[in-house]
Order: C-alpha cells, then structure tokens, then sequence
C-alpha cells in the first residue's frame, strides 16, 4: 500500500478532501509541523505538500518517488545541493482565475483612483475627479502560458487589447499581437540571448505591462533598466509571478523619476522584503505581500487526485517539472 | 434645416463627434455655458445636452421637438412644472461596461483587502492576510435590465453564482435563479406592492447585493430594514444605481451595527453627500462620490446620431423616456 505524506499548513484541508476521494489503497500520514514528523513518515513513496516544507524532510524520505507540490512555484525543490531523483509536479492550471482578479482588481483600483478618493473620503470629501475606464487600454503580458491566458481572457471581457510577449507559439485567440523572445531550443535559454528590440516594440505604448514568467536564467531581470524606459510614463507595471524578473533598483528609480506612473507588487527577489527596502517607500507602488494567487486546497487537492490515479494506472503525471528547466 | 443645441460641460467633444458624422442638413450650437447661451439657440428643435443643464433653458426653446439626453438619468427633466411636449430620449446600453468596471473593482477590493493591504504598507508592514477570492461567491442584482445583464455576464466571468430581482421577464442567460416582483402592469407601481418573500429569498445568504434599480415610485427605499436584515453579516452592499432606491438611516445603523460587512455607495438622496451625513461617518463604507459611469462623449454622441438618423427618416427613436414612468 502506497503511503503518502501531506505537509502543509492546511494538511487537515488536504487529508479531509484527498479522503473525500476514496483512493484505492492510499495510506495517509498528514502534519503542518515539520518537526513533529513522526518516524514512519521517513517511509512515504509519495508527497503532497508545500515546497519550502518538503525540502526540509527531503532527505530523511527513504523510499520517496513522487513529490505532488502545492504551490507552482517550486523553488525551494531546486536548490543544487538537493536530491533529484523523484519525479516532481507542480501545481499548474488553477490559478489563472486568482491572478485574473488580482490584475484586473488592481489596474481598476488605479483607474477608479480608489486610493485617492479613499483620501478624500477621510477628509469627508466629496471627489467628483472623473476616473478612467479600461476599455481601449493596452497592457501588455509578459509570459503567455496558461495564466497569460486567462488574464489575456479577462482583458478582452473588459475591452482591452492585448499583447503578448512569449517564448512560446502563438496560440492564445485573446492575444491581439504577439511578440517573440528567443526561443528555448534545447537547453536553457541566456540571459544575453533576449530579443532586445522585440521587447522595446511589445513595451512601445503599454498602459499595463504584467508579468507572469516563470523563474529561470532566461527571464532574470528581464524587467530592466532598458525595457522600462521602453515604457510611456503613464504605463503601470504589475507583477504577480516571480520577483527574480525584476531589476527592483531600476523599477524603484523609475518610480521615483516619475518615469512609471505606478507599480504592483507582490513579489519580490528577497520575503518578506526588508524593512529598510526602496520599494517600501517608492512613489506609487502597492506591495501586496505575496498574497495574489495562494493555492487553495479546494484548487490543489484535485491535481493530486487525478495525479495519483495516474500514477497507479501508469500514466505520465501531469505538471511535471524539469529540474534543468526550472519549471 | 434643423438646427441643433449641445449643452455640456464636454461640448467641444460633442460638436467635433457629431460633426464628424456629417449628418445631413443639421446646423450645431454649441455650450457649456447656459447663462451665455445665444438668442439664436431659442430657435433650435433638437438639443443634446445633460439633463441638468437642458432643465435651465427649457422654457425658452420656443421650437423644441426633440431632446437627447447625455446621461441614463433624467431626473431634472422630470419635475412636473416643467414642460413635457417634446420627445425625451435618454443614454442607455454603455454603461454596462463602466458599471461592470465599478462593481467587480470594489468587489475584489473587499475579497483582497486592499485598503487594510495598503494601511499595512504605510507602516512597512509585510502583510501575508489570505485574501478571498469571487470564484463561488453569490451575487445579488436588484434590477436585470441592460446593464444587470452586463453585472451578469462579468459575474460569471470570473465564476460567481448569480441572483436577479426584477419586475420583468427571466431573459439573461447569465443568471442562474431569477426572483419576480410585482410586475408594473398598466400604471407606475406602488411600493407597497413589492413582493417581500420573493425579495426576501432573494437577499438571503447573498455575498454582494448590487443596485441597479431605475428611479421610480415602486422602488424608492426598496432597499429598507427588512431587506438588509435578511443579509447575512458578511454579506456586501453596493449601490452604484440610484439614491433614492436606499433608506440611508437604516442602512448606516446595519453597518454601525455590524449586520452588514460593508457598503460601496456612489449615489445619495442628496448630492453631492452634505458634509454633516451619517454616512460620512459610518463602518466599512466606500463612498465614490458619484463617479461610477460618467457619459463619455466617445459612447453617447453615436446614440444621438443613430437617433438623428431615425429621426429624419422618421422612424421611432432609441431609448424614449416616459415621463409618467420616470425612465
């Protein structure tokens, strides 16, 4: 009988709804603390769990052959100093809605200047200052995977135009223009090796620029110097993916010049940012934390669930991620 | 020829859109200034205008046949000393947009806590507070006309469950369970004929309650003390229709009372809100100082020459207000 192990701060969630499912000869050992992690743990095949949790039992797990991460981003997984023989697969698919409400909620809270009349009502201020509407607006997507979509999705719901910028083919109806990066060929892509001028012209006239890439060597900084200033001042740049894409001095000197008119953030290279950090006290800029697409374990459990039932009938696993690649 | 009045406080925009159409035979005056109004503009049949401004030189237009209004609502026009012997037609059909904008911005403002997000960032403050997401949330619609069925459709968009209250018939896919009220029959309504079970039924377990209600006799303070007590305390009103549709006393003691989580209000019995208002003063109230849909002159002139269109060809115009009905 297969055991598996759920480490996750809301393992109760996850073994009620992994339960809830009746697997066929599935034993289920579950914890939030990683300390406590009784002895018999050690023998586990499989994982469901919370990245930065499972790295830290990775090497006592004996028998492991499948680590199901709850989170997309799997970082804590990819540390050179740590095994790599088990197959990892990551959450994928789920969270284009959250990111969706998150972009859209906030490039609204900018036109609607929701933060100012918030002001005004504090002084008991009737602000009738006319807001802007997102219809006709152009904003730009930085990564077109499944997430790009869906935002690319929610943007023509609301009358905007979009712009990709991918990697990847263009295959995505709501992407009125795409752009094209380098492509990965068969190893990892460089740094070096951007298309510059593809960038500038995708950057030309953005009044939303969103990045959704994923962490790798290819897309380190890409967010830089250069391709800010791309960008018109009126432009506001978001980012809800991986904060390793972002020159975060340059994005704060941009800010601080007025040459961005604003900037939401919710991830960052170091978290939590730093108390002493520029971007807590950059003009503009909204820091929301690490809060815009969590996994939930309503979302999350049933990735497991059909995964398992793969696993069992020898199926590929869906999600799986190249530890070369990075995602 | 016939000749026509702009009256706006945008009327340059208005004369260059409707200019550029090059309507047959229609000469145009043009003014954000009633009190400099020429004698000439005396003559004009045809006046396009807002409401509050056309209600000023109503008794002079000596020939006035026809008056398209640049707002959805009509209220200065409908005051009974003024004259009613010339066609009213109204804006109607963009505002949806603008509306969707307004409430589904406010919405995931609440569900993402973006004001405490932001209180917490002044003081430097990593803030990791789970947000909510809309995915599954039930939204009420009092009042499933055009811009309900808009609310409709981007509700759904973004996975929530929809209610709609209305008098007429269940014909917006994107609902999901319709309640009735009374249906207006031959004469304006009664308030005290609205159906409170239905209504009751309606509110109940609702995350957002959303008016849209027009201003009429039927549905002054349908939004009263039975019907926010049949909200559940989580549940989150928002008000971006009309002013008249709420009793204010009974709404700010629900929310100071913490039956209510919370209110979104952009219109008010009086405007702008009078400095000494309850409101002003009352918990979890967001107040938008009536800015939720403003007439952009991009949306409105097309009405009025479509009408303009229909008017020389001499078929029925778009959009015609009933002055008895009120809209």
């Amino acid at each position: 009988v297969p055991a598996l192990l759920i480490l996750s701060r809301r393992a109760g969630d996850y073994h009620d709804l992994v339960a809830a499912a009746r697997l066929p000869d599935l034993s289920i050992i579950s914890t939030s603390d990683v300390a406590t992690l009784p002895a018999e743990a050690d023998a586990c095949e499989l994982v469901l769990g919370e990245p930065s949790l499972v790295s830290r039992v990775l090497e006592r797990l004996r028998s492991l052959r499948w680590v199901q991460a709850t989170w997309a981003g799997v970082e804590p997984l990819l540390d050179p100093s740590l095994r790599r023989d088990y197959l990892l697969t990551n959450a994928r698919g789920v969270f284009g809605p959250l990111m969706s409400e998150y972009v859209f909620g906030y490039i609204i809270a900018h036109e609607r200047l929701m933060f100012a009349k918030w002001a005004a009502q504090q002084e008991r201020r009737w602000d009738p200052t006319p807001p802007g509407r997102l219809r006709g607006r152009v904003i730009g997507l930085l990564g077109v995977g499944s997430i790009g979509a869906d935002l690319a999705r929610t943007a023509k719901h609301f009358g905007m135009r979009v712009r990709g910028y991918t990697r990847s083919s263009a295959s995505c109806a709501d992407v009125d223009e795409y752009f094209h990066g380098p492509s990965t060929g068969s190893g990892p892509s460089r740094g070096e090796s951007r298309d510059s001028a593809s960038l500038q012209s995708f950057a030309a006239d953005l009044d939303y620029l969103v990045s959704v890439m994923p962490n790798t060597a290819a897309t380190r900084h890409l967010v830089d110097e250069t391709l800010l200033a791309a960008l018109p001042p009126r432009a506001v740049f978001l980012n809800p993916g991986r904060g390793s894409v972002v020159d975060e001095a340059a994005l704060a000197r941009a800010l601080g010049e007025g040459r961005l008119a604003g900037a939401v953030l919710d991830v960052f290279q170091t978290e939590p940012l730093p108390a002493d950090h520029v971007l807590w006290r950059t003009p503009n800029t909204i820091i929301t934390s690490h809060t815009a697409a969590l996994s939930f374990p309503e979302d999350i459990a049933p990735i497991f669930i059909e995964n398992y039932r793969r696993w069992v009938s020898g199926q590929a696993l869906n999600y799986r991620v190249d530890f070369m690649r990075g995602y």
